[in-house]
């Protein structure tokens, strides 16, 4: 049975791959098993030719990269459980089913941030698509301290039309609230998040770990009240407000980049929920990433250097993101939330304006939040970062969590009193560096 | 087909009336058409002994009473179309599934709060249910003039019970993320709550209608930017926020009341939304129902005496739902949302509190501003109440209806100010009475 993805022209074949019991792929059974598919031999050539290798560095998948004499795909399959716990954390397999459909209603609202997808077989749980090239995730280049002057404008306009056209500002609302209970559907992986984010880095939790030296810091977070509150706060909006279709994992490893292009991937969390949510994912990573620079520069001169330049990314994401929401206010927002009939139908477009404000300021409060939680979870947390996990000495990577952590919580904390991002900025930038 | 609904034994079959093609019956057809089906005559007596009366007084359905030689019961069947409007404006038939789905559940977290279901007919979008009596419609008895001794305690007793165990502070959240998805399925019902309550009463709009000497008042409104852009943000926090199972249409037309007992009826506008809203509509209903006493009551001091009654109502209700829901609190909070990990199991049960002084105070901000908000769409838009209908003179039917307006909007636009009850009765009774 042959479906075309959305409005694309993607081939999506329930049976691709002639097997409707699930088995998961090896190296050495990728050619034979994916051989057959037509799509995938009239892409990268001769099956005999295929190149195969395993990358899969992330939490729950298998992902393969399949070379041939013509080109590369990759081919990732979901594996039954949690890659990162072992199979003792069983895990539903049609999370790829969900991830497929975010990948390409996401791609139709943010054109060329996503790769493209070629092949989705369900019984497989598995995706073949677009292999990037060059790009590198991102995590990385900020490790090695690689300046990326096209990043900021790329994923500040991607979150504006991403998150702008997937709400009901914007998209018909039959459609979005079919879309709502869809993603409903996904409730295996967004109950993930609603642990591992909102709930085990704020209690003693068998799945958390943190590095040596930051126990007393680990029993401070949890014993802190008004943090705890703020984290049931926005767990609550997390879980309550369907706002519009979000990535739901959108950290830099979610993002591959060269110096020319940024690409979104992995959208296998995609859910309803708040807009704050991506960007107070993206920018606790991008502040994170702050935090560790100290361990990985050459010099204090390049520290500083590369850390300005961070903070400078967050700026200009989110002032491209607020520039590019307002653009679409003024001129995509037909849904049932956009209150054209209030304001310009009726001569007031002041009026839209003061309510465009509002609801950036509404989404700046709840990205720091996030962005904030964000920072604790992956310090205390089950699922830590690169960035730090990197440090090889303990007493460094203690000494730059616990300043994340700090400001972590002020961000949180004091989400309604930080009114700007430069605000948020100098809150980073003045817990100082642990040099 | 034999289903049961929901954990009660409740039978509801699926082609009861053995005709899979929908047809609206009539006071000559009933007999006929529901005589062969066992569960009823068994129920009330042998068809041939039926009497039948249409009494639908809604805006939607056909509603029979069907009296046999040993007992009654309701028949409710949806039309295709809004009976108040006429066959131009269409309306699935399906509402009727949703209500009873809706039904089952209010009545299981609401007990002896629901007339009982005894029969779902989904090809006929017809439901067979519990007669009431001598139960009364509230409104009729508001407009009537009686004292209702237990009508505070039964109502906001219901409210906190079907709002607190319908969202993720209670439910196991897989199972509330199901009814989430299910319920937005109702989203012909909820659409015109989205544009009768929250736009059109905003706007000049050709289903909007106003009594002969409001037109300047209903510019004003209409000019009211404040007003306006707080009837956008509650539409939004209505259509985003899905915190709870609501009723959605909680009026006093769908209350019924006799000395001892209060009854929930017409719940096919159940969705997902804000805990406020089904509160603010009851209490809006209430407000309105104080400022038309001076055209119902024969003297100054019988006014003042029932008028003074429902404002202890009001107060009453709130009182009772905020002390309910505090019990709920402290003894069924164990869904996703109740952070009973993040205080109670940590030693802080005084953290657990705040939260629920914050979220009731969030609560009541709704609260108010779908009341106020209730008040306007009921004086300005399509669906108009008895309240202020059955006023024969215009201009104290308008008299009434100014002091309405007034009091709605302050309590709608000053909603984060007015934090108790008190307050709220007090800005309400501040306007005086039309006469």
């Amino acid at each position: 049975m042959l479906q075309t993805a959305g409005s694309s022209n993607v081939l999506i074949e329930h049976t691709a791959l002639g097997n409707t019991v699930y088995e998961p792929l090896r190296v050495d059974t990728v050619s034979l098993r994916l051989g057959g598919v037509a799509q995938i031999a009239d892409r990268i050539g001769d099956p005999g030719g295929w190149q195969v290798m395993e990358v899969g560095d992330g939490n729950l998948n298998l992902v393969f990269i399949v070379t041939g004499e013509r080109g590369r795909i990759v081919v990732k399959q979901a594996l039954p459980y949690v890659r990162a716990a072992g199979e003792s954390w069983p895990l539903s397999l049609n999370r790829a089913y969900f991830e497929q459909h975010a990948l390409t209603r996401l791609g139709q609202r943010a054109p060329d941030r996503l790769p493209q997808l070629y092949l989705f077989d369900p019984a497989q749980a598995l995706q073949v698509i677009e292999h990037l090239y060059p790009h590198v995730i991102l995590r990385k280049q900020l490790i090695a301290g690689k300046f990326l002057p096209g990043l900021a404008l790329q994923l500040g306009t991607y979150l504006a039309r991403s998150l702008f056209r997937g709400s009901d500002l914007c998209m018909p609302t039959a459609q979005l609230k079919a879309d709502v209970a869809l993603f409903l559907g996904n409730s295996e992986l967004t109950g993930i998040t609603e642990d591992l984010f909102f709930t085990d880095p704020f209690c003693e939790c068998s799945r958390n770990r943190h590095t040596p030296g930051l126990d007393a810091d680990a029993a401070v977070v949890r014993r802190d009240r008004e943090l705890k509150i703020a984290a049931l706060e926005l767990k609550c909006r997390f879980s309550t407000v369907r706002q519009t279709l979000l990535h739901g994992d959108l950290h830099t490893g979610s993002v591959m980049v060269c110096d020319a292009d940024t690409k979104i991937i992995d959208a296998e969390f995609a859910s309803y929920g708040p807009m704050g949510f991506d960007l107070g994912s993206l920018l606790g990573n991008l502040w994170l990433a702050y935090f560790a620079q100290v361990a990985h520069r050459g010099s204090v001169e390049d520290c500083a250097a590369y850390c300005s330049w961070i903070l400078q990314v967050v700026a200009e994401i989110w002032g491209v993101f607020a520039a590019e929401f307002s653009q679409l206010w003024r001129t995509e927002r037909n849904g049932i939330l956009g209150g054209k009939d209030l304001f310009e139908l009726q001569d007031d477009p002041g009026g839209a304006e003061i309510v465009l404000q509002s609801t950036l300021q509404a989404i700046w409060k709840d990205t720091l939040g996030y962005a904030g939680l964000e920072m604790h979870r992956r310090i205390l947390g089950f699922a830590h970062v690169a960035d730090f996990e990197s440090i090889a000495d303990d007493a460094m990577r203690a000494a730059c969590a616990r300043k994340a952590l700090a400001a972590g919580r002020q961000l949180t904390v004091y989400r309604r009193s930080l009114k700007t991002v430069a605000q948020a900025n100098a809150l980073v930038a003045g817990q100082g560096l642990a040099c």
